[in-house]
Formats: structure tokens, sequence, C-alpha cells
């Protein structure tokens, strides 16, 4: 494959070649890995999306909304590329936005980019393969990266982490359901969107609305929200209504988060985060080379048995990885710790 | 100081050298933890004590219910150590377990042995601590050991990843507030006890007996319990109802478990376990280093300027990590990723 070459159709927005890059970045050989790499570094660094984090567990209209929010945002002259984080994907045998024809609208667009989650269960992995995937779209020139993500274990976490805005989708609910979203994530919301606003429901979205709304007034302010954030409003996917008003502040909170440089330092402390964690994840897979897994077996064996304490086995297994996997290390092991 | 000696004293059950030997391994110097990796491997290996490991929230009355629970061990003639594992006793400043007073008659009794938690706030630091301390307490021939936590974050499962039992303590509660209890802990558990069962509280806690024993038989049952298990059952600390009840229960449940094999092979499944978490950790340490957090901390400002990606920065870092920590492998980091 010429690297060069592809680079540059991601570079000038040609969709499939952007396909193509998130494929080399999602793929699990290390010779495509490598190639990923190298595209990532050939693509111009100047560009800039917003990042827009996106939650909601299944049955709040999130597809829906992101097919309509979508639209908004093609309809205003922006490009948007929508990705997916679901770490629950290869168990539930496919991905919440496996199924394009449900933004059958949107993905029909020119301007809109849809790609849905790849089949991985483990979410390290993911993260690092979500991050790439949203490099490879920025450099494509897309003003917009949707990350949504499905609020599976600590897959909000991540996505906030690469996020610029984190907005999480609510649907109308009975006025003791509060509790359902957990602190730790309305702690990371800048926006609550109630969809759903319509019809039977919108009585039910208002309270719900409210409830949010105070439960937000309740949390620390936070440095980073100017008066008023974080906010909780509705909106109805269904009926196109409040997207144009979601989206106009959201970039009113983006605008101010740039003017007061919290935009930027915290898109540098995102960076140095990833950088550590990829830094650990990097250390600990020294263990899923093949020789390594050997002696972690062996060794593992005989800690079961009771021949060997837990810290004694793990620091010959120390000597083993230090000592560029050599076997022999492994087996003449004494008996007693 | 004398190992052999140490390891001598505490081996023949003395207090003061068991005492010394959980400091040694509750230091963070590199020299107290060789020491006391050497007082583990000169212990006695075949003596075996019954670990339970008990959880419960401040208020439920765990302080009154290890002493009462502990006096009923006591007078049945065995030797009891408990131990606390309280990741928030740094930040709380001080142990749960730290005020000895309340645990009064306890502590007067000859069979007992009460250690408070360490301050420490790093998780997986008290884990490998307190599973050496119980390692020192069965080579000290204690018949029990009771490893007691706060049920904070991650500390239960770390908890019941060294107990052979695990029991979690509640008290009786309004009819709604079973979700209070995260069904991962109750998946956990082998015994739920709802204390004090006494007075005025008397209903309460059959209520939420019942509640518990309810939701217990929807779980799905366990290979490694027997009928009627895992079982919720009322007891009073204060007016010391239901403990010998307990202690039967839970002797009745092991002597299942170990003729069923389950117990030597939970011991086995747990040891493997730790000894992954101790190569895990150790690799993760290489990061402690002087050098190595100079060099984080040099390749993470590159990152959040902006003039390193995190991937590129961390393959960087780790070559700098294999190649020794060699400080000239950091400075003159090419530009582009």
């Amino acid at each position: 494959m010429d690297i060069q070459d592809l680079s540059q159709r991601i570079a000038a927005g040609e969709r499939r070649a952007l396909a193509r890059g998130i494929t080399l970045v999602e793929s699990g050989r290390a010779d495509h890995r490598a190639q990923a790499t190298q595209v990532l570094a050939a693509l111009p660094r100047d560009r800039q999306a917003l990042r827009i984090g996106l939650s909601g567990t299944p049955g709040v209209g999130k597809s829906t909304f992101i097919e309509a929010f979508g639209m908004t945002l093609v309809q205003a002259g922006l490009c948007v590329a929508v990705l997916a984080v679901d770490p629950s994907s290869a168990r539930s045998g496919g991905s919440i936005l496996g199924d394009k024809t449900r933004m059958d609208r949107l993905s029909r667009e020119a301007g809109a980019f849809i790609r849905p989650s790849p089949s991985q269960t483990h979410l390290g992995g993911v993260a690092r393969r979500t991050r790439e995937a949203v490099a490879l779209c920025e450099g494509a020139g897309f003003d917009v990266v949707l990350i949504e993500t499905v609020g599976v274990g600590q897959s909000e976490t991540v996505v906030a982490q690469m996020s610029d805005l984190f907005v999480l989708l609510l649907a109308p609910a009975g006025g003791d359901e509060l509790q359902g979203v957990k602190r730790g994530i309305m702690e990371m919301a800048d926006m609550i969107l109630i969809n759903k606003a319509d019809g039977d429901l919108k009585p039910a979205a208002m309270r719900t609305c409210a409830d949010y709304a105070g439960a937000l007034r309740l949390l620390r302010k936070r440095p980073q929200d100017p008066d008023g954030y974080p906010k909780a409003m509705m909106v109805s996917a269904l009926a196109e209504e409040g997207l144009d008003t979601a989206w106009a502040d959201m970039q009113a909170l983006v605008s101010w988060r740039r003017e007061a440089g919290f935009f930027d330092a915290t898109r540098a402390a995102q960076a140095r985060y990833w950088f550590e964690e990829d830094v650990r994840s990097a250390l600990l897979s020294k263990l899923d080379d093949a020789t390594a897994k050997r002696a972690m077996e062996q060794l593992g064996s005989r800690v079961a048995e009771g021949a060997l304490a837990p810290s004694a086995a793990a620091a010959q297994m120390l000597d083993v990885l230090d000592g560029n996997f050599g076997p022999a290390r492994v087996d003449p092991v004494p008996d007693s710790p």
C-alpha cells in the first residue's frame, strides 16, 4: 500500500480513503498498526474538529438524535463524522451504530461520514483505536466529530477524555429515576439533553428536565463552566425541535472556553493523559508475547500449587521479562520462595 | 535485624514479633520490603487460617460486630486476627479500626490480635500489604483471620479475592433501600448478616433480612454454594445474638467447600490472580523510578504542547525504559511524530 497516497487522499477528504485509514487503525495486525502510525504522522496537524462525546443508553433514541442533530450541522454547512465506542458490541453481536440504515438520511449526505463501532471487547484497545480514528477525521477536515457511546462500564470516561464537550442524552422518566444516572457521569456532562420531548411524553420530559437542571445546580461549580452550564434542556429528535438551540448553546460554551483558555488546556491535559495510558498499556503488553505467556502460565501453576509465593513468582517473572524472555530462567525455579 | 529470630518468634505466636513483621510488610522502604520477603519465606508454610472477608459501610456497627464475633471465636478456643483494608483511611485521617479501644474486650484477649489499617491511599499497595499481613498471621498460627473493609471503591473486590468467605454486614433499612447494595457486591457475598436485630430495630431487620434473602434467591446459583447459600440472616452484635449460628453456618459452608474441592481450588485461583497482579504492578512500577518520571514529564510536556502525538511519545518512552533509563535518549527527540 502507498501510505503517502492514502494520507493525501484522506487529507483531501475522500471518504473511502478515510474508511480505509480507520480499518488500518482498528486492525490487530502489527503491519497494519505500523502503517496506521505512518498515515497519522503524514496527515496535516493544523486541523481541528470540535469533538463532541455523546452518551446515552439504548432506548433514549440515540440513533434518531444523531441523525437529526447531524442533519442540523450538515444543513449549517458543516462536515460531520460519527464514530462509535461500544465495548459491548462484540457481546451483543453488533454495534448500536452497526446499522447505518438507522441513519438513513445522514448517511446519504456528502458532508457526513458514519463509522460503526469495531467488534472489540477490550476497552483499552477501543480507546486507542477511537482516538486515532478521531485524528484521521480531523486530518480529513471534518468540522465536528461525534463520538457516541452506549455507556457500558467505563466507556463514558474514555469518551469524555477524548472530547471537547460531553453530552448526556436521556429519555423522559418517572420522578424517582434521577438516581439511575451515576453521579460521576453527571459530573462529566457539559450538557444533558432530554430527548423525546414531544407528544404524550412532553410533560414527563419537562419534569425530567427540571429534575436534572436542579441536580446540576447542586453539583459543585467547575472552573471550566460559564454561568448557566452545565445545562439541561429538552429536545425532540423526532420532531426536530430544540436541536438548533442545543447546537447554539454548545457553540457558546466552546467559544467561552476557548477565550478563557480552558479549551486548549483541556486538550493538552487529555493528550498527556493518553500518552501516560499508552505507556502503561505498552508496558503491560510485554505480557502478550508468546514466551511471556508461557512463563506466566508455568509460574502461575507453581503458585497455584502452593510451591511458590505470588510475590516471589512475580519477581522471577520480572527477571524473565528483563532477560529478553529467556526460557532457561523459567524452568529451574527453586522450590521455596 | 535478625530475620531468622523474628521469623521464629512470629512462628511461635509472639504478638509483638507479629506486629513488627506487619510493620515491615507495610513499609515503603526497599530494605524493609526485602526483609519482609525474607521473613515470609522463613515462616512455616503448612499453616492455614480461615480467612473471612467482612465488608460493611460506616454505621452498620462493624466494630461492635467484630468485637462480639471475635469474642465468640475466642471463647470457642480459637485464635483470631483482625486486619483492616481501608483505602480511605489516609483521607479520613484515621482508620475505622484505628481506635483499638472500640474493641476493648477483644483487644485484651490473649487469643486475639487487632491491627489497624495502614495509612495508605493506593489500593494496589494496600492489597499486597494486606495479603502479606494475612500470610504472617497464618504463619503465626492464627485459626481465623478477619479482613475487614469499609467498602470504598474496589476494596470489596480486593478483600473478596483474598478471602475464603466473604461476609457482608448490613444495618436494618427501609423497604426500598435494597438497591443501595450493588449487584456485584451481592454476587460476591457468601453470607449477608443484618446487624442490629434488637430492640426497636428488630422489625426493620426482619424485613431487610427477608428482602435480601429474596434478592439472593434471584441470583444465579454458583457452583461453589451448597443448597441454602448464599444466605441472609439476622444478628445482634449488641445483644450478642445470632453469632453462634452465623459461625456454625460459616463452618458448615467451609466444610462443604473443602469436601467438594472448591476451597483449595479457590485458594489456588486466588494465588494465581495475585501473582498476575503482582507482575502487572511490578511492570508499571518501572515508571516510579526518578529517571523514568523525568522522561515521562519531558515527553508529556511535548505531547501537551502538541509537538508529539501521544502514541509516538509512548513509543519513545518505551525505548527509554528498555534502554535502562538512559537520559540521552530523551532530550534529542525529533519534532514530528
